[in-house]
């Protein structure tokens, strides 16, 4: 299904090359100022076309209000966003539908849907929808931000496995070729509490949310995966304070499913863009032979670059619902 | 919550030293052959004390049925598992009690709580539940079975880095300390066009229900971190039939978030159990003051091997419940 | 929370005086054939000005595709449909911000939204956003008729407790006031087997949806409140064969909470129209006193006559829904 | 399904001839004290057995905790209690295999789980499992005395269309037949507030619980039906102070789904127990005739009369988690 959130409940819709995409929220307290200026930088930032890496591909993309909205303050109702399609070249895809595209939902979609999916650039699995992610992301930063102070910042932290960016993308430049990336996560002023032993741990939520976004391939908490070749001693964060705050960082802010008021960290693998300007194999739908062909159009050479703010979107969303649900706790009692 | 799926419900109750835990399962078709023996063998492979490096604590630990079957056959309404407690020791817990150990929920189970919460053997945070979800996994994976010959299986990978187990083991032996492994999981003969585009992709369920698991701290999906490393065309899979069958499976058998009908294939981090021999710091929560303090008790040395069977069973939950959603596509239309 | 469904979720938006209104439908499955024209006759049959009784205020009211469709086909995807508000007269209402209208959801409103809500023409609670429900009904009635032929028609009972329509609307008219009446509902062709026991009974569900519709103030199933003054031996419909067909229908056609393969019955009872031509008395919350005033702007004398369509929609939306879930039961064992 | 809450989430299971039934409650605040004397009071008065009209059938009915609770007070965690089943006769039962009783389960139950179901004294369909609603009703009521001193009543209104209880009985008595009647639930010191415009009115959720009560068969708030051949001004409450209190109640206490802060007040009609002493037609499943059969064992003349217990338990399920759910409106803004 296309949602997600207990209290605050996020439905998304919209295809690539449709008239537009668009976002429903439910859950909003009333009274959050809210103007189309909030949206301008998250959405500056997802953009491709400002650095080299990313797709020449721009819209607009103002955020229009169609619900929820009144005097510029949210008023509980829910909230509806559209973002148009202005910018659409169909008749790039179009070409292909012969050929399904390799790494990308042509196949899957097809398999699903009967062949009634809009397969225009994707559909509904295009990666435009995470406009619609960054709309959320704006929102649920701004409550948590008015809760608690608390502050999400993602960043890339490596390129083609290089620190270095420029170097790591230049290396997708000289191979003509796309490139994967990491990206990491951290949260700051962050309540401890949230989540649920078991099924809806904090990293269950959180890892639930990550991998929505398109290419993400792995997530690790804290140490993530080298704790799986650490001893105990090393690993074990001590408590040194009452507040729990611990001397190490090692479990990521996160301990037994909940917050545990240290930074939160995590980081997650963004493969190479599925388009790369390389010829590749392919099954040719209408022959049934395996055939090579060349995506044309116009793709990032490296998605990973227009993840973070995306990750960041999908991590606010997750802490404040969370937030709104660990809440009833201590009123009752 | 304690509670996951949409049509196949799991909810899981007890705490480690309580007088039993258990599980309630909402949705499982009537008419499915169900007896203990069915349990045995899985429940068998989660326990300790089989073999090196695992705890001493064993329960006998059959399932005794409260609800939801008749003649042998699941009835259609919901079936209740419960796995009484019979060799607990509290005492070696409650002298714990001024310690919150590092790296167990102690502490945030105190935050979220306030107090109230079963503190004995980490209560309802307890390692302990995980026998409900090896139940779960029983069921699950008969209705996988039975459906599409299904199967899932996972196995350990590496212990402290050695993929040599025995090997890994002696270093934790050696070093009179706990540590952690790496899990992967395979799943044969499951049907494309499970999950869905963003929010219930296909990695955003099985991740969500894989760190349930207690002391999992990451995960990746076919060459998961390694595809943040590779080019596109080193990465993308050729689809080479028109079964949507590929050369390679990068991918590990989800693309767009949607299975592909090519083996799943994905790997979870496990941590260092918690409880290490070795003496660390803590707070004493009665001084304020950071003591160095041991865990006694029985422990696990590794907990990673006994996740494998814990690991299929919430795989097996996540994609029974995607393929009863599934089915509703195809037959209005 | 705005949204409703398992596997057919449903969401509606927007307010009375905002730009437009809208709803967002996530299950639908791919391949349903969907036109503009589809939905004329519904649309037509939820406007006032139509006949005696109903408001002037008329909107083209064709619905936008914003989403989920694709060469006149679902897509699989979430599809998203607009109502523009075009014929909004705020002035009217602005000027009564100083009074709560009796039995309006003003006062309510205000209370749980703290003045943030949008209060033109009832903002968000208004009846205007049932023209949302009517195009959701569209789309499961069609797929009712689809998947087994199924039919849903619901009519006025009565007006005013005239069985004589005219009757009870000149009764309202000579009285300058509004009136109440009752609508019935009537499912053929519905499979037997739908709902669950207890929670999820088809009466809670239907229910739970006819009581979304404004101003419905009872609901009653088969002979209803009637069944509270019957013998047991008046009332039991006697099984005369192998299909469960029975000799009465006092049931409406649900059984234990399930569908029994029978006609489904059921009435609701619509109030007066919150909005009355006659003064009345209620708080003024600039004075903090209690003062004569009368509504202006346009108004239905008699809602009752605009429910049945709206009706028709929120029990096909539950049946399809409900239909959707069925399906699972026999296909896995 | 077998469950409801979104935040106070219930889950019931058990059958009539099983071992026992239980409940499983998530999302009870940590800290509220809870002994086994709370539930005594409403466990003996759903009790058969105590007045005429009600089925000689006893149970202990002892609540028997399993999970939740720790130094009698609950702990956050998901809260599971068990009755068990000690005085079955399954052989009354057994014999009537062949015949599905008229306004029984029996049949859809077969129809909907393909003979699987257990068919003993209704199963999973039985009013046994009030019991576990009831106890719900417990817990729930307590947390709204402790949250709002917010007091849940419910009491018979009429048996038989007699408001003297006596003489409605003696009617099913001189009739030898069984009797239905009406119940009426009143709730004091609700705050205003809770519920939600359309899908999540406070009537929806309140009407979707009490249908999960067997043998209801319509509800109606306020003046309900009755307001259906009311004019406006007659039906309009006028609000006469700035905490909203109405001059009336004939909306009984909400106005636009949501609570306006005066009495809730509402009304369900309970069907005659379908197992009535007098003989009946029904189909015989094995020879395929419709023939006459009488109902033994043991059954209420009048059902209503256990209902009201049961209602309350219900209402004030469905108002702890609105109750919940309310709080984070005004937290974060």
């Amino acid at each position: 299904m296309n949602s997600f959130g207990r209290i605050f409940k996020v439905a998304i819709f919209g295809e690539s090359h449709g008239e537009s995409v668009g976002v429903n929220i439910d859950g909003i307290p009333a009274g959050l100022p809210l103007t189309v200026e909030d949206f301008l930088t998250d959405i500056e930032r997802r953009k491709g076309g400002n650095q080299r890496g990313t797709t020449p591909r721009k819209e607009d993309d103002l955020p229009i209000f169609k619900s929820g909205l009144f005097n510029n303050k949210t008023t509980g109702a829910p909230l509806t966003i559209i973002f148009e399609n202005k910018n659409t070249r169909s008749g790039d895809y179009e070409k292909l539908r012969d050929f399904p595209r390799p790494s990308h939902a042509d196949f899957v979609a097809h398999q699903k849907f009967g062949g009634f999916e809009d397969f225009r650039g994707g559909g509904h699995f295009s990666g435009r929808l995470t406009v619609c992610l960054v709309a959320v992301g704006v929102i649920a930063k701004k409550l948590l931000q008015h809760a608690h102070g608390t502050k999400v910042a993602a960043s890339i932290l490596e390129i083609g496995g290089e620190k270095d960016l420029e170097k790591g993308l230049q290396k997708a430049i000289d191979a003509k070729d796309s490139i994967g990336g990491i990206v990491e996560c951290r949260v700051a002023g962050l309540p401890a509490g949230l989540g649920e032993p078991f099924f809806d741990s904090a990293e269950s939520l959180i890892s639930h949310a990550a991998f929505s976004i398109p290419a993400v391939r792995g997530i690790e908490f804290g140490t993530g995966f080298a704790a799986a070749r650490m001893f105990g001693v090393e690993h074990n964060d001590a408590i040194i304070d009452t507040n729990g705050t611990t001397r190490t960082n090692h479990a990521g802010g996160i301990v037994g499913g909940i917050t545990n008021g240290n930074e939160l960290v995590y980081r997650i693998a963004i493969k190479p863009t599925a388009s790369t300007p390389k010829d590749q194999d392919t099954l040719n739908w209408n022959t049934g032979d395996v055939e090579t062909f060349s995506v044309k159009g116009r793709h990032d050479l490296c998605i990973a670059l227009r993840v973070p703010v995306v990750l960041e979107a999908v991590t606010a969303m997750v802490l404040a619902d969370l937030m709104m649900l660990e809440q009833r706790v201590k009123r009752l009692i």
